[in-house]
């Protein structure tokens, strides 16, 4: 883009940049890949989100990881607000965006960001040089959970079957035989909070989020700012959205197919609370 | 579900009814089979929209179709609507999900509608037995465009990559030779127009709808009803909603990384024709 | 606008025609009345609604009706669809648009539908001149509830307080005194439906919508065909989508301040009825 | 809602509270006021948002502020970021609400965002007991600009017709002769800001800012922590979103009548910037 800039191609600020694909000559083109090209070599949708997101034709062990993830988070059941929300809103008769975007809109902080959270918390404590030790006893001290850490019912007897596959996977197909430091770290942290309580494990969240920068640093693809941009930017986020937005759609489909009708709270699910009279008015 | 209706497992209107995945027991389910066996089976996105949209298992050939579809879906630069109101939010300094919650609702019947038109068109004509001449005729007659023909550079001569390479993979690759007779009555249709006119080709919405109901029958999984229903739910539609979520979340990104400022219609662009004073006031 | 296309003032397809304000000189215009005006003349929020969608100056009777329309559509309680997507988005942290576009985006046929639908079934009635006693035999021998008609708690003994208002509205300020036909069609189909049962009253929905049609006519402001194109654009659809976002954001600021935590979906609440293993699967 | 926790009422956790309005007695109440008194007592909108917003029934000076506020920021032309997506998706074909919510996504920090930026600054800075020279220092010292300051075209000598009818409203109607001490030190500020340009007056938002908080605590019904809370939960931003809503609505119903065709960005207007061959791929 900088070269772009100093050949004076930027015009008036109504004019709008863009740099991910372009559609206007013989083929349609991914970051410069043709479309031919994506198929041909089988980049698959972890190589077209490398393209469309980064960029960069990262390389197959990249890629694939990356779709591992998004499978992983495909769908987590209709219970929780975003695909609640989706399926209120099939149930109101609305048609598939509207359905999905309404429980789209629910994923932030609380629904869906754990893996921003435990990216920024392992993330920032390993590059100061914060020993895991101190990083259990600081978050402990300021009363906060470790995003990432802790899961209801998985325990170290009783590991969660996707964290396995996933660490599996990074350990065969990584480079430089398996490296991840942030997981290693992760993993570090996680010796020290299930020797409290054997529930206190690097959940699935965790293990994704530190996996998952580690990739982008094996890659060699990026510069240590890329990353952070990246990850600032909002990229982890943006995976979980994608994977989710299948699972939603799944909801609305399902919905439509049992003719569900209308939503409406059950009186009894409500308390009422109006203002006290004497509430100051 | 008949059969938990007639346990009388059905309790108040309020309860939730789910059937795509369950996320209570040991491990996370897509429609009855374990994440671990999603991975362990690589069966990719295609498989997971499989398991997570139609409830099915449904052969390689299928789920490896599904994904060229979502990867060819995926993006189409940054003018179309839906690309273009992301962009803008995304200026707007928003948030991932807002930004893409705000091009997905310019998603519709104009932006995004092909899939849906021409699985309609065809798929009627198709099965009330119409010749394909007959067909051309008769929508001619009524002054309507096939939804799915034509395009603006691309022809006879100068063919779309894309196209060729869905109908190579039908034909290498779909059952029974590559058998797939609703995307052969399209191309008997495309016979005729392109007769007319060199760029009245089956373009690739054309090619992707015809070919994707063609994969439906071919898997032997569905009734015709419920093929019926499927295309009838919107499923055409939430595969390029899917895809195409991965373009906008990339256009988010690329406004992010590139920093660009608040987005405001230069005046020169706007004709402003306020009521006539003598305008029925 | 016929103007401006004659005098050759539209330009490329890219460019935009806006027609009810203008923000470009001395003072903000609303459809030509400067807004020192709009409040010098305590034209209210009627008055700017008149100006905005109608680009019209309406009388005061017509205008205050809009702003009664508003109040009593601002909300219903916290179990409808669209506020209880707004309470779980806010529940789920997410900002005030986020949150309310959740809920918005589950208004439709189902749920705020009754305005348009109502509109629709008494207006063609009336227009083609059906008596009341046949609309009510056709839409019974249809098997199709009257849309607008019926009240689960409230009936001709016990009439709801809204509906007692609008009606009184209307007679004492429509002009000609109090002239409204097509409520008065309406309530001749009231008068049928409350012989078979007391409970099946002109609802809110119906008044609503058959006194704003009224109000439409009684103008002398509009052609007819200016009204039919108001209705089928949405105008009473978006009457209730202004009046409700009130409400919305209303229970959005509820949830804040009572800093309700994150919701989930009782597992007692939902059947998960996964595919049968014998499902055609 | 302290009596309801104390009395035991709050149950399970996926119980709602709710405590702005009741729908299921005799009548609807909107904070415990039956919608007959509201519509009887001519509360108008300002009167409703009160309700539902503050559950207080502020006096008539305060309700009828409230208003001109809805009024003033209902519409600002079709140039912005959140009418020109409600434009694009209006010409996409959707829907009201999908085309609304398009648009209302785009409100934040960089469009609407003044009132709340400028309600932080001047409020802090008051609260600290800061004089205006020191603030306007400050901010200068940090390279800020003071939002709710400076217009393009507005100046000393060329006053903005909407600011000079807030102060009036404000001077003829607050209680205590109209005072207004948040109001008087953005004043001030401003005194010091027009020295140096002529143009660096207290715009729009920052007399509506202003004057809205030093509403707030004139009616002495709320607590100064209250108000900060209402401050912090989106208050000032729910109204310029429950009133841009009307004009977006009016954006929509008007492409809606000039039948506007899709919207496609022109290719002249983007820079196509793809990753140079050689950047780090
Ligand atoms: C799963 C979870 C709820 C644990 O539930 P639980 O077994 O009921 O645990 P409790 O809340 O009773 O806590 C038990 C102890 O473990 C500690 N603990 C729990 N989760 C912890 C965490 N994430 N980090 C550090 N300590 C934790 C608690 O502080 C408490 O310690 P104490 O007894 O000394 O006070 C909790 O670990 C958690 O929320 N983890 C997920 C964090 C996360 O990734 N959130 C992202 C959400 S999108
Ligand atoms: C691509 C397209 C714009 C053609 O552009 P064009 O070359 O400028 O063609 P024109 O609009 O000038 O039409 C030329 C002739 O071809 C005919 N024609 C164009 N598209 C046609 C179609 N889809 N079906 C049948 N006839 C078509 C026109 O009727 C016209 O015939 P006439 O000269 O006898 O009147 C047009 O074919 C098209 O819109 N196709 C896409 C349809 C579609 O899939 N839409 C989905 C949108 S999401
Ligand atoms: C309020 C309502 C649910 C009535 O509930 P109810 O008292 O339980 O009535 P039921 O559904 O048991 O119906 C009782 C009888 O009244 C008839 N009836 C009910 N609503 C009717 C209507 N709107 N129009 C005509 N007949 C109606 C039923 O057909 C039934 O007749 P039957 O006994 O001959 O078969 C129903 O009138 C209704 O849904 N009305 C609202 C319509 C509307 O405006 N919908 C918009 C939704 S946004
Ligand atoms: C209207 C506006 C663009 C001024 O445009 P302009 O006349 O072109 O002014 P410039 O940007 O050239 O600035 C000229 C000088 O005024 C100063 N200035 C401009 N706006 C200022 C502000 N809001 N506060 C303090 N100083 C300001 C600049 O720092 C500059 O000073 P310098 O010459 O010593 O460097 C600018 O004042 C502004 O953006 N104000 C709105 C702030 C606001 O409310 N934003 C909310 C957006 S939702």
């Amino acid at each position: 883009f900088k070269w772009a800039q100093e050949l004076g191609l930027v015009r008036k600020p109504s004019t709008f940049i863009s740099t991910i694909s372009d559609e206007r000559g013989e083929e349609l083109l991914y970051a410069g890949v043709p479309i031919s090209e994506v198929l041909n070599q089988d980049l698959g949708i972890g190589g077209v989100i490398s393209l469309l997101w980064f960029k960069r034709s990262l390389p197959r062990w990249a890629t694939k990881f990356i779709e591992i993830l998004i499978i992983i988070m495909s769908d987590h059941g209709p219970a929780v607000s975003g695909a609640h929300n989706t399926i209120v809103t099939a149930r109101a008769g609305k048609d598939l965006v509207s359905s999905l975007c309404s429980g789209l809109l629910t994923i932030g902080d609380r629904f869906g960001g754990a893996l921003d959270g435990a990216a920024e918390a392992f993330g920032s404590a390993h590059a100061k040089g914060i020993s895991p030790r101190d990083f259990v006893d600081s978050m402990r001290a300021q009363k906060r959970l470790i995003p990432g850490i802790g899961h209801r019912v998985k325990s170290v007897d009783n590991p969660d079957a996707r964290v396995t596959l996933l660490k599996r996977y990074v350990r065969d197909n990584f480079p430089n035989g398996g490296a991840a430091p942030l997981l290693d770290y992760a993993l570090e942290v996680e010796k020290i909070t299930t020797t409290k309580r054997a529930n206190l494990i690097l959940n699935v969240d965790g293990v994704s989020a530190c996996a998952c920068i580690s990739m982008f640093r094996a890659t060699n693809a990026f510069t240590p700012d890329e990353i952070d941009e990246l990850i600032s930017c909002g990229t982890l986020n943006g995976m979980f959205v994608a994977a989710r937005s299948i699972g939603f759609i799944g909801h609305f489909l399902d919905q439509k197919r049992l003719k569900s009708g209308l939503y409406r709270t059950e009186a009894g699910d409500v308390l009422y609370a109006p203002p006290h009279p004497n509430d100051n008015m």
